[in-house]
């Protein structure tokens, strides 16, 4: 407590560097920065914990903005604390290149901790980052070494409120008891369609409550510093609920503008700039200046983390002798290796093995894994039975006190809730000693989508295990069958898309998942049993696409995944028999994996001077990159038993061969015929 | 009140035919039909309006099922009050072609409203139906003549309680003060990971308080009809809120597992159905039996509900004398036919007009159009001022009391809630009487993609505008700069994408969107500013595609959509400089309009004989369809001025000519060179 002259040098600091920076660029929000000033101040030099020479020290209070247009704030305070940040750094906000993007980037900006901007995303990275540290502490922690006890700070504001995703996340935050969770809702009454009464009139407090929060207001956010540092005092010292601290404030603090949209989006007039800088004592002339008290005061607080983080060091040592192994695994879980010799535990089938639908070949391999990789946490969106994601000796991640599980489970129970799914995993993955692995429906991947496109752009090793992946699933019909589900997920940057055909397909997949560190997977999973496949290995899969059956003779070349890989083997026999056409098959699990192999390897998958034809029971969108033509489903499916619904849809060796002869004879006079995959430039990567 | 034998009788039939049509399709969902057909029963009989003969009836009391899973549920009641289904259709359940497909499609099915299934879909679509009604009775309602007042009830349960849609939902419904809106919560404590206790332990009750709602609580759902009568009569007094019933009721009512997972997703065994028959008077060796008094006892009130309709329909026949303009205009509505001439307003550009950006574009034809078409109901998800889809004359759609609308108001505050955006625009549009256009950022109609497939799905006309459509953005960066977006939804079935390039596209956009009574549209538009071109007409732009810039001695076609076709007009220009090579440009707004046109027409816009190249600054994904090479952006974005980051990726005059270059030399020595879109085979649709 006791704040004066210093720390509202420091405040008004903040608020004339995002003014500055805002203006320079051209672009930008200063309002909430400008608003959020003084809360930032206090949560950051009298609570945070966290060493700016080492922004990835394990036990440093995680912050996330999820109001990340706000991200003026963040830099500046990351900037003041003196992360790997300069002036002139700041001086390239929003410009080409720069560290400082137009919203905060986990994998660009040393000291952000998630991706954030595209609303309520931060508020679930937030509570998967609250549970990840729960885990961890209970995993880790021993009598006499607290490793890791870490809190998680979270900035939301009104926009976030509204966003369906941070309720979800907050209903399961609530449910799961995270005292270590604090979030501060920035209540200023403005989004961009202007006072939030045109559209946000509930009681945001009341809402939270309900979730099972703990839940204060401090009502002059402008202000009252000791309030602040209070609400979040008290917020510390309940750690059987997260806390959220409704705090009223005035966006755009000092500008003539305060508290309007003017000041949300939009840098401020030259002449307002003025006159803030005058009345919080800055030279109206001048820009990016900070006055060496603000950055010596906050150098004091940053070299306090410098030390806890040189105990927390030394404590460590202790352990390493003391709990050797647990050392060990905690030390290369943060290096993003996994165990020697654990994809030995990955099964391996052979055709004579029985059919098996890919979920249960999935349920399998966490079975085999789930032990020789304690990292791997999973769980599902209410379809536990129906995605196979639980290993059966698995226990659940629950506060104790309800007697179903323990902080040490690895196994989540998300709710019906895929979006905040898919924000907490990010959050559980961004914290460093987790993957998690996480069941939905393919068809409801989609609900997450925002969030999967941010497991993507920041680089999140998660998993998603989307099972019923096709009209496959059969009687739960249209609205459950995924028709546009792949393309979508295909045309995303740094995503895997996966659909394995076989038992080794389906390892192959877990083992590229789990060894690629900067991409996430979604693994497209059959309801109905495949059988294991002759040519299949881990290895060929690994790489993608391989030939599943060779015929030097072959006129065509069948490209396919999933479960129409053993139909369009199938076919090679329907055309050999009643057409008199050779065929050779091409299995294609995973188009990114394949496109990152050497043209050379491409082409002697897919080669020159053979038509071919893709097959896949949804959208052919994209597979004229691997195919001449291309045979799917560019229509809603049917509720029917799968097989009827294949039928109904021609999916079948005759439906198939149909097609191949269409195929080759249209493609017969072109001469020469290149591979679809044989191309004229490259991409930019 | 005053329940009797026969309410049981008609509830236990109810319950009977859901075990029957589970056990019969092997697959289905008896557990919510058997725990809440007390209050169908209930709601059905005492307080629903409506006529079996005639499902399109304007003023009928609306029914959604928002757990659509129970869907048998709702199939039993329709053909109980005789719905044109029969029993023979209800032993189809589940079956290839069935008018009874595993959730309830609204296009499928006479009397299901709206397409449910996919958790929470169905509440949003309620809040929506509820919102057009109050909008359609405030413009058309005049003393005397009450001609629309009708109420919407929804059942939903603990899966749509927990989908963030829901809650933005409900949100946006108390605010909005919607007393015409009946929710009953089914709260039976089971979802498919078992107890809801595993994840869902909030306050349901008191969370909907918090949005503003008004709550009841019957505690016994199971046997209680009087109670929920009651509580039914209650929720429709309070008329200036929504109401939710929360009703706790026992899952599989009857059933040995009665109040368990194991009756929720899975047909009941043999034996246990027999028991539940035996309990409830039926015959356990029959299937399918309906008692005659059931029949009968419904039929009464289904009376009831045709002589109410004919009573409106006197009522309207008036109305037609006495208000005749506003009649006419109803019946046009429902006919969902656009006035006479409104096209003639659509604005056209020439190439002398100045260079504008499409959401400007867009704004301008809702300026122009809004008069004429007074059920376009326009809107936005927090982004007005960004996405321009307010016309100045607006009036926003609010409860009076508020001060800052009208019910009859014309523009929607949807907050920032993108998900419930769209599943409310699909209950507006279900309705029958409006056409709802809801604004966002292209980028963020990814987290409404659950509910723009239920667009599709449902056949509604409803149109997204999606602004800040590409890394022309600019400054706000990758997490705003859409790459997957155009890809996923092109691949959505029965969904036009249109991208257009100047202003007479835009109009075109606008033409085919709402003239396409069945299909929804995303309208992707620029922030940054787009000449007119040359050779645009709207006439051109509705086929989908092109030809932009004719040459008869071209060596390449450039393919492109929006803010890069003006740069492949430069580019043509730059090849012929730099490269002495010939280019013609085809533009190509809407593909899935293109794919409609005739083969021959396709041709002649992307004809054989003629390398070709796409240019589009985003994933390539499905561009293969159209053009033999890609230049587009399958990494993410950048953040920085718009103009910098177009050079960045390349995408200039020249960067566009050395790929052209690149693919006229790559594919010279093919021989007959063919089109892309000259294929071998039709796809099914």
């Amino acid at each position: 407590m006791g704040y004066d002259k210093s720390d509202e040098l420091a405040i008004n600091t903040i608020r004339v560097l995002a003014i500055d920076a805002t203006i320079k660029s051209n672009s930008g929000h200063p309002g909430a920065p400008m608003g959020m000033a003084p809360v930032a101040h206090v949560l950051w030099k009298k609570f945070m914990t966290f060493n700016p020479k080492n922004p990835d020290w394990l036990n440093r209070d995680r912050f996330v903005l999820s109001n990340g247009h706000a991200c003026m704030l963040q830099y500046t305070m990351l900037h003041l604390y003196k992360y790997a940040i300069s002036m002139d750094d700041m001086k390239t906000f929003r410009q080409v290149d720069s560290i400082l993007p137009g919203h905060p980037e986990a994998h660009d900006t040393p000291g952000i901790e998630v991706t954030t901007g595209p609303l309520g995303q931060g508020f679930a990275n937030a509570v998967g980052l609250a549970i990840a540290q729960a885990h961890t502490g209970a995993v880790f922690n021993k009598p006499g070494f607290e490793l890791v006890n870490n809190h998680t700070y979270m900035f939301f504001g009104d926009g976030c409120a509204m966003e369906g995703i941070a309720s979800e996340a907050a209903s399961t935050a609530g449910h799961l008891k995270l005292g270590n969770l604090i979030a501060i809702y920035d209540d200023n009454h403005i989004s961009i369609d202007g006072d939030t009464k045109c559209a946000f009139t509930e009681d945001v407090s009341k809402r939270f409550e309900a979730y099972g929060w703990h839940v204060q207001h401090v009502e002059d956010g402008d202000h009252d510093l000791e309030g602040i540092e209070k609400a979040i005092q008290k917020a510390k010292d309940v750690t059987d609920k997260p806390s959220m601290i409704k705090l009223t404030t005035t966006i755009g603090f000092g500008s003539k503008l305060q508290g309007t949209g003017g000041v949300h989006g939009n840098p401020l007039k030259k002449d307002d700039a003025a006159q803030v800088k005058e009345k919080f004592g800055f030279d109206p002339e001048k820009s990016f200046v900070v006055p060496q008290e603000v950055y010596d005061s906050y150098a004091e607080h940053a070299a306090k983390g410098a030390a806890a983080e040189e105990e927390w060091n030394k404590l460590f040592e202790k352990y390493s002798s003391e709990h050797k192994t647990e050392a060990a695994d905690l030390k290369r879980r943060l290096s993003k290796k996994l165990p020697e010799g654990w994809q030995e535990k990955l099964p391996i089938y052979s055709p004579k093995d029985p059919a098996i639908a890919s979920r249960k070949l999935s349920e399998t391999v966490l079975e085999k894994i789930h032990d020789v990789i304690p990292e791997l946490l999973s769980g599902s969106a209410d379809l536990t039975g129906s995605n196979n994601t639980r290993w059966k000796q698995a226990v659940d991640f629950q506060p104790p006190d309800l007697g179903i599980g323990e902080w040490s489970g690895r196994y989540l129970r998300y709710g019906v809730r895929e979006h905040s799914m898919a924000g907490i995993m990010n959050g559980i993955s961004a914290y460093g000693t987790l993957i998690p692995a996480g069941g939905t429906f393919l068809n409801f991947v989609s609900y997450a989508a925002g969030a999967v496109r941010l497991s993507s752009l920041s680089h999140q090793r998660v998993i998603y295990v989307a099972t019923h992946d096709s009209i496959g699933l059969g009687e739960d019909g249209p609205t459950h069958q995924p028709i546009e589900t792949l393309a979508h997920f295909r045309a995303l940057p740094n995503m895997m898309v996966w659909r394995p055909a076989d038992g080794n397909e389906c390892s192959a997949a877990y083992y590229v998942a789990l060894t690629s560190t900067g991409t996430p997977s979604i693994l497209a999973l059959t309801r109905q049993n495949l059988p294991q496949l002759e040519g299949s290995t881990i290895e060929k899969a690994s790489k993608g696409g391989y030939v599943a059956l060779e015929d030097k003779e072959a006129k065509i070349t069948l490209v396919s995944t999933g479960s129409e890989v053993s139909i369009c083997l199938e076919a090679v026999k329907y055309l050999a028999e009643h057409h008199q056409l050779k065929a050779r098959v091409v299995s294609m699990p995973c188009t990114e994996v394949f496109d990152a192999q050497s043209k050379e390897y491409k082409l002697s998958v897919i080669p020159d001077g053979i038509a071919s034809l893709s097959v896949e029971v949804m959208s052919t969108l994209g597979w004229e990159k691997y195919s001449h033509e291309q045979f799917g489903l560019n229509r809603f499916g049917a509720s029917g038993p799968y097989l009827e619904v294949y039928k109904k849809f021609e999916f079948t060796p005759e439906g198939i061969s149909k097609r191949a002869k269409a195929t080759v004879e249209f493609w017969a006079d072109v001469k020469p015929l290149r591979s679809p995959v044989n191309r004229a430039f490259q991409q930019l990567i």
